[in-house]
């Protein structure tokens, strides 16, 4: 450390002690509740907080093992690969504070505790967590650093599990806390699984590997390993360590049900140019898969099984023969690998890159495209037997926004191949809907009308492919206001499906071709507009992003497939959000320029609302997209649902995607207008009022 | 150098040695003539002829003053300003080889002289060239350093003069050089001067620099110095040289004729927060610049006129004082500071960075926003008197090209406050026309009929503002091909114009809205959708670019003003473009995301050609943006044109802009798309005819 650098930290510390004893501690988002309860001095014993005050003694205790005392523990929703939804095993953040969202971490500290979520979960997390726990949002201006500063003295330590925070993220705690003087350092017993202890849940038993059929992959496995190493040879690399739980059943065809709505397997591979290692659980291992990734020979197409956790001492003995080993860069949503494997290796033999598997994967073979299209018909068609079975029983039953969840989830999983759902399911009515990122949970549940608009957003898996849609539907009678929203939105998506393209554009670049419809009204949407999607995987896969905030310099390649997303929210109002699925094809054509076209088409087969749309707005070219759309739900989905023999169904999907009059009546655009007087539309009546007229007087004068 | 660089140098020498005496020396553009002349072993005599021969002695002569000979010289068209368009005096590529474009630069060897140009100067060059150059394209596959290793032995000397170099060229040209173990060296001393010799033009006399006064500037520039000052030293800066003469005419409030197309003052400028320096030819100092740039004292606020050769010495004077210095770094089309400026100091001292004064500039205050409209509008009446008075005459004389650009350019310089044009006028019919960055000059002119399109791009310098502005017309009928193409190419225009859009969006994110339009006929276009434009200042002003492929971060601010340009072109048919500036405007909404929204707002008053309009493809909505724009240039330049007393130009105009029916009869609309039966629109026919019938029944009854 240089001298500079001393004298830096000899002011700051001055600076932080008076700070320390000046400053207020940071404020977040405001619970009601135990403003409540402080005024009273009620602090309910529970289970919560129990376990909050285990959790800092072991703090005190445990950490000690391996180095002195840590003041303060950052815990992360996520688990050894980075998965934002994880296996009731890992739920280490629910079970020390009963938080059930995602995307969320973490930090107590011998006086305080608090937790970083996303602004879609700060209402249920009000509801589920003791206050014990402030809440503050990940994109509010309380940084983890800045918070703990305010807990934790200057040169005190702080833990964490490296096995659970992506390399990139903790170089970045690292420098903050840095910043503060406060030392990040590496706990490597997750403290909470020491409180846990035998309450904690066992890997379920009967989680036996699935193996994903070439009828549904399109490819063996062994082609694709050939093609990953034939990648890696490319950036000069020995060996990739897998991490990605979604890597490694795409790369191996196979399946699991390790981790909720996405079909994975917990665990690692080492992709070497002579060897691949499977490391996993033997009690997941069936005859079925010893054949498939025929674990009987040993050439470089054979794969060694090895038990889950040997990949900690394998890496240690073949970092040593390697000299270039790829370990995965965040790319997008993904998040990368741990900084447990990252620091596992000599820093000199690390090739930190973006994983090629994931542009192998993004582009979907044949087989995979035709799965992919087959799975939305599916779909379409569970859509609209959920929403027709609702529409009978409307009027007669009590809805709420959980029955309703239950119901689509429930005529989605009753579907052929359907292996599950593929995202929460949310379903916001009223206020609700105008929040963008709702999550329904018990705690917010509220009853459903006729009043309000209704927006579901769901998807599920299917061996053929996965699937993400979004619609927005209307029981009673909408205002104008409310068709007026839903129809630029609407506009929006259908703006983007129409677009032909230069194949090196940039996805961040066409975001504004679905914006500009909502612009208009000089309102927007938090979420990114698009995000790629995976076959029978993950529902939001890298490397796609459609989000004019975005750098990404990934193109759009033939055979992607992403979400195009748009939607409205008026706060304590109302919300519309519509999402389709789309698949990048090629159209064969070449410009003077040497631009090479590419072109969209729509893979998801759910009908619109048609009393939310208000087609005086629409040009005609839209109206002509948009029934083009609908003639062909009617033919595909019309054909699912005869074969599934719901008239139901099939009768309120023919409603619903009723011809649109592309034509308007003059009448119809002036008074939409708002223009012109009617003189205009009564030339034709003039004309029949003379000829009546003259009619008349020729008949008199005979 | 490391042993692996000798090593490495060595190989590739010895491949270089062999690959020199085997390898074909690259072709450039194809010259018909001089394969012709090849054959007969023509090789006429000419002054050109000469200047290289002499070019040739100079190299060995002259440049051995700084060292040994040189084998190759390279010689760009830009001035030590590094401006594109140059004074005659700075025109040495046009002494050296007779090319009259710009954007270009040669290089010559002791056998070889190459030149490379864009694309639109190709026909031009081959023109205008003698057969002892070849021709390349800037954006082609051979590059000078692949040229210069076929023409010159490794480990020879290459020069060029640092002072006409823009640094981060000289840089690149360096290392590919290097690469090819050519060593690149500076001669100072320009070597076409030395032949140019009594020659050369002299400046001007009567080029007295002119006040830009507070009313057109709206600031003084005392007020700019110090914005630049607390810029500089928020970049911890304590002077910057500043090269750019446009920055200068800015800064200073200064106008001048140097320069063709762009009103500024050969100078230079040093800012620091004690100084202001002025480097100008005292000739072109009068009593009134004394009194406007107070030279009379000796506070910060005086500026200090010295001799423009004095910068050199006086840098190097001031680097001993200075600690960290600003030297303009390349800003989209700015190429920033030449080689010999930034080499002129020690490379600690130089802060290499995008110059404060581009930011000032580009956000245009109420009195320059207010002057670039009113600019507009003289300009558009300028356009209207051309045109009409084209359209008047056109079947009773004969017109090309050039008399085109002649007569655009006459009524342009006749109007109020003009001050020159703003760049070359394009006017390009027919096959031309489908060039996107045609030149027209007398090698290539044609003759103008009424079968084609005509494309003409033009501007003016006004003392209220620079126009930019293209328009396409016909004299004759067009083809339904024509139209459609017009057509798209107008739509895109009209959905940037109308757009609203949250304040940090890039530019680059709303090309898609502009290009979709022609996108879906799979076409496009090689220029920018849009640039930023000065105010009485250069048509092309960073940092605005619009364009996909462009990946800089700045974003539109209020009072930003650019064009918006889109374009169609089918290969040796006719071509399509439209070019308009557009004004950056505050719509002074905020939503609840924190997202502020900005608009645009058209200033370019010219009418469309309605004939070239199917309005059977444009939307209701679409069509009523171009009657709220025709209906604004109705009243603005009408009002002008009837103060000018150009009633021919006034009906020429409202014949233009005629209101346009936005909503289309179903009759129309049915045969526009070709669908549906006629059956619709006979319904008021029927009940006509039935009322016929049945009172002609009557009428036999009574």
């Amino acid at each position: 450390m240089t001298t500079a650098k001393w004298i830096w930290r000899l002011a700051l510390s001055i600076l932080l002690v008076m700070g320390f004893v000046a400053a207020e501690k940071p404020k977040g988002y405001h619970r009601e509740i135990c403003q409540y309860r402080k005024g009273k001095h009620i602090q309910p014993m529970s289970a919560y907080h129990t376990r909050l005050m285990e959790m800092r003694k072991q703090m005190m205790i445990r950490a000690t093992l391996e180095g002195p005392e840590i003041d303060g523990y950052i815990l992360p929703s996520t688990d050894e690969h980075l998965n934002q939804e994880v296996a009731p095993r890992d739920r280490r953040l629910k079970y020390l504070s009963g938080f059930t969202g995602v995307r969320a971490f973490a930090a107590v500290t011998s006086e305080g505790a608090a937790i970083w979520l996303e602004q879609r979960y700060a209402q249920q997390a009000d509801g589920e967590l003791e206050c014990d726990w402030e809440i503050y949002l990940t994109s509010g201006n309380v940084s983890l650093a800045d918070w703990l500063s305010s807990y934790v003295q200057y040169d005190k330590r702080v833990g964490a599990d490296p096995h659970l925070v992506p390399h990139s993220l903790w170089i970045q705690w690292e420098r903050e806390l840095d910043y503060k003087l406060i030392k990040l350092v590496k706990i490597n017993n997750n403290l909470v699984d020491h409180i846990w202890g035998t309450e904690r849940p066992e890997t379920p038993k009967n989680q036996v590997i699935q193996v994903h059929s070439k009828f549904f992959a399109g490819e063996i496995w062994q082609d694709k390993v050939k093609e990953l190493r034939r990648r890696l040879a490319h950036l000069g690399c020995d060996a990739m360590v897998i991490t990605s739980l979604t890597e490694i059943a795409y790369l191996l065809n196979i399946r699991g049900t390790d981790i909720p709505y996405t079909p994975v397997v917990k665990s690692y591979a080492i992709v070497s140019q002579d060897d691949v290692f499977f490391y996993v659980e033997h009690t997941k291992i069936s005859l079925g898969i010893d054949l498939h990734l025929r674990t009987d020979c040993f050439n470089e197409n054979c794969v060694k099984i090895k038990e889950y956790n040997q990949i900690w001492s394998d890496i240690r003995t073949y970092a040593q023969i390697w000299k270039r080993v790829l370990v995965s860069a965040p790319c997008v949503q993904d998040l990368g690998a741990s900084e447990a494997i990252y620091s596992s290796m000599p820093a000199k033999i690390v090739v930190f890159e973006i994983s090629p598997i994931i542009f192998m994967r993004a582009q979907k073979n044949s087989d995979e495209q035709a799965g992919m299209r087959r799975a939305h018909i599916r779909d379409g068609a569970a859509i609209c037997e959920a929403m027709s079975n609702m529409a009978t029983r409307f009027h007669t039953e009590q809805w709420t926004e959980e029955k309703i969840n239950y119901e689509v989830e429930l005529w989605r999983l009753s579907q052929k191949h359907s292996k599950g759902l593929s995202l929460r399911t949310v379903v916001a009515y009223g206020e609700h809907s105008a929040l963008p990122y709702y999550i329904s949970s018990n705690v917010t549940n509220i009853e459903v009308s006729d009043q309000s608009l209704l927006v579901i957003e769901s998807g599920g898996q299917y061996l053929e492919g996965t699937t993400d849609v979004a619609r927005t539907f209307i029981f009673g009678e909408p205002t104008h206001e409310m068709k007026k929203a839903y129809t630029n939105v609407l506009a929006g998506i259908l703006h983007l499906t129409q677009l032909k393209f230069p194949a090196d554009i940039m996805p961040s670049k066409v975001d504004a071709l679905v914006r500009s419809m909502v612009w208009k009204d000089m309102t927007d949407f938090p979420q990114a507009t698009g995000h790629g999607i995976g076959s029978f995987g993950s529902v939001e896969e890298p490397p796609i992003s459609v989000a004019y905030g975005e750098n990404s310099s990934f193109h759009f390649k033939p055979g992607y497939f992403f979400s195009s997303e748009s939607g409205y929210y008026k706060g304590d109002d109302f919300g519309v959000r519509l999402k389709n699925v789309l698949e990048v094809v090629d159209t064969g054509f070449t410009h003077t320029t040497g631009a090479h076209f590419l072109a969209f088409q729509d893979v998801t087969m759910v009908p619109y609302e048609p009393k939310l749309i208000d087609s005086t707005l629409l040009s005609a070219a839209e109206k002509r997209l948009l029934n083009e759309y609908n003639a062909k739900i009617r033919n595909v989905v019309g054909e699912e649902l005869k074969q599934l023999g719901n008239m139901r169904a099939f009768y309120w999907m023919m409603n619903q995607t009723r011809h649109i009059r592309e034509y308007l009546p003059e009448d119809e655009y002036r008074s939409a207008t708002g223009g012109g007087s009617g003189g205009h539309t009564s030339g034709p009546l003039i004309v029949l009022g003379l000829a009546i007229v003259l009619s008349a007087i020729l008949s008199t004068r005979s």
